[in-house]
């Protein structure tokens, strides 16, 4: 891969607008039932016409074989190494609850579950909590003060919450407390890095006054803690790429995830016509757009083929409004592949297709995943989708003379 | 991508001989005007048949999306690391006119400008000079010499020049006194690392002198140097693959690069069959050639599409004298695309075919971008293309038992 440090040598403003149309969960593998995937049982004329003018392919979002999360799969796609940028668990729980973490910001997702009378735990997840119950424990929780640093309870969902300390010289580098398995009692907080010793003592005197609050509590009468997590140390977009982005998505993760790395998000409503709105509105001010529809990996997660392929042929309706827009390079891919045979994140490769007048179009009839991998690109990483359209924008420089 | 050293551990000296037939430029995009490539557009039923007994695919010189200057995509072609052999622009210029670069020089890249009577600059190209009156002025500044360090100046052309200083401990770690834009005097040399104290004393001391040696000389009143490079330390051809290399190029520069990386630099003519005449001729002697022909380039730089259509078909006549030398590998391929529609070098991939009695032929049946891309080596770096040619011609011993 191109360090970073070369992109951002070589990047230049210009006029040109980049759309990147990423549809969660987009990529899948044919339902055993019906024999097909999504994208071969979908009627959808646009995205097949969009191949044809395309260069396509499929892209690995970490590396062959390896399912990726919401969090690195889009960080690939935005043209970070998706090992190296390392977004913790806590910073993507409270990204996803619309939490504004600050720079002196340690995260842990945290869960209630039960302990019995020895404090060995019963129920990693407190019978799934209800998330009213959960907001009236967090409220509880919130009375707990510590010296020289400020604690953040709040309720994510179900038996899900964010646990953030504030504070001068806090460390990330400690150890989950949660021991992922019933029968033990929860564990302590251990520093991996000396300097992390005075942040797992915070965390355990944290945990030994939730205890106390949580007493009587069942079955939500222990928390568990997990994923400590900073802000990452990551160059924003501007930087990199000279770009003015802009964010259009429905979910706080998706929505986090774009401000972490530089993008403005916008206001928008909840339907793809919503962001298209937006969209359009929004179109003079800026030069790169992040569009994310998540109704395609909901589907899958859920196991729903229909219901995918019902999401794809609406999302196919928007793609002449959006080629109506002229962007100068318009990408349709995915962040990961959610097939809904698997119900859940998988790590077959993405559809890609980028157009741009600058292409050699590859003459791909069907946006499907058997015959997009045919295309030019074959299959590459999701890292590379960033350059590639900065490259057909020409806002890349010449490297070297 | 495979370390140098490996293959150095691995390379064996045989009698098999490898054949680069490099055309500046080759690859392209479809022209709006004709709606074809320029290999689309050309009449080349040689390469069409060389395609079809060989197997195909496209290089990225760099990495997709960037778009290469000649001295990297070069490097990548011999089987270099681009990013990591950082060839300056100071060295490239040098490599351009010949000049015998040594080992304890620093190269320049200088400009003539115009400065106004504040000092500042009013035109970083000095309304582009005359090449006669570049010369007269060199010859001025050759008049410059400062202790312990000898110093050359050289007309390229136009308002181009190439400063070189020579002397012991000298370090390249100097910033450009050409600030790229106008309205502010010329910057001084600064160094970039403690090492380089010295070099930027000398180096402004130098413009110093020269600023006087210019004065009334208007428009070419001052210097600006930039690019500052030595020799780049870098294991040659016959080190690393134990070949006995031959270049065969028209252009200072592409010689200069040759003998950088060890290859012995055959006199030739200008023509491509002068070309073929040297390659015949020296054909027993070597086991590597690179054949590099300009012509494809300066037709795709000058945005003419049908220049390079009958450039291209010129080649293609070259092609059944080639193979009657039978070389065991015989790549064509180019340095990097310069599609005439943009003219200039692009970040377009780059044809690729390699001929050898090894090769399991992919039989595509045209040498244009978009078949050759169906072929089985599908889009790769440009960098592997040595080792395949090492491969395909027995010369790469087994690695591991």
């Amino acid at each position: 891969m191109v360090p970073l440090a070369l992109i951002e040598n070589l990047s230049e403003q210009t006029p040109s607008k980049i759309l990147f149309l990423v549809l969660d969960g987009l990529g899948g593998m044919p339902h055993p039932e019906v024999g097909k995937s999504e994208l071969e049982g979908a009627r959808i004329p646009n995205l097949d016409r969009f191949a044809r003018l395309s260069i396509c392919g499929v892209t690995d979002p970490i590396a062959p074989g390896i399912t990726p999360g919401s969090g690195p799969s889009h960080l690939a796609l935005f043209g970070y190494d998706p090992i190296r940028f390392d977004i913790g668990r806590g910073v993507l729980s409270a990204l996803g609850i619309d939490f504004p973490i600050g720079p002196n910001d340690v995260c842990f997702r945290a869960n209630f579950a039960t302990v019995d009378a020895d404090g060995n735990i019963t129920d990693r997840r407190a019978g799934r909590l209800a998330t009213e119950i959960n907001r009236e424990l967090c409220a509880l929780l919130r009375h707990i003060h510590l010296p020289e640093v400020e604690i953040f309870v709040e309720t994510e969902s179900g038996h899900r919450a964010l646990v953030v300390f504030r504070g001068e010289g806090l460390s990330d580098y400690v150890t989950d407390t949660d021991p992922q398995h019933t029968g033990v009692p929860p564990s302590s907080a251990a520093p991996t890095q000396e300097e992390a010793v005075p942040m797992a003592q915070i965390v355990n005197t944290f945990l030994a006054e939730a205890a106390m609050v949580l007493q009587g509590q069942e079955p939500a009468n222990a928390l568990l803690l997990r994923g400590a997590a900073s802000l990452p140390d990551i160059p924003t977009m501007p930087q990199v790429y000279k770009l003015s982005p802009a964010a259009i998505a429905t979910y706080p993760m998706y929505r986090g995830l774009a401000k972490l790395v530089g993008m403005e998000v916008l206001d928008t409503g909840d339907s793809i016509w919503d962001e298209f709105e937006t969209l359009q509105q929004n179109w003079e001010e800026y030069d790169f757009f992040y569009f994310h529809v998540k109704a395609t990996d909901t589907a899958g997660e859920d196991g729903d083929f229909n219901r995918k392929v019902q999401v794809l042929e609406e999302i196919d309706s928007l793609i002449p409004a959006l080629l109506r827009l002229q962007p100068d390079v318009f990408v349709i891919t995915g962040d990961h592949s959610s097939p809904s045979a698997l119900s859940g994140h998988s790590w077959h490769p993405v559809p890609f297709a980028l157009y741009s007048n600058t292409c050699i179009s590859d003459d791909i009839s069907e946006f499907t995943e058997r015959a997009l991998v045919r295309g030019s690109l074959g299959r590459f990483p999701a890292q590379d989708a960033m350059q590639l359209a900065m490259g057909h924008a020409q806002k890349l420089a010449k490297y070297g003379a």
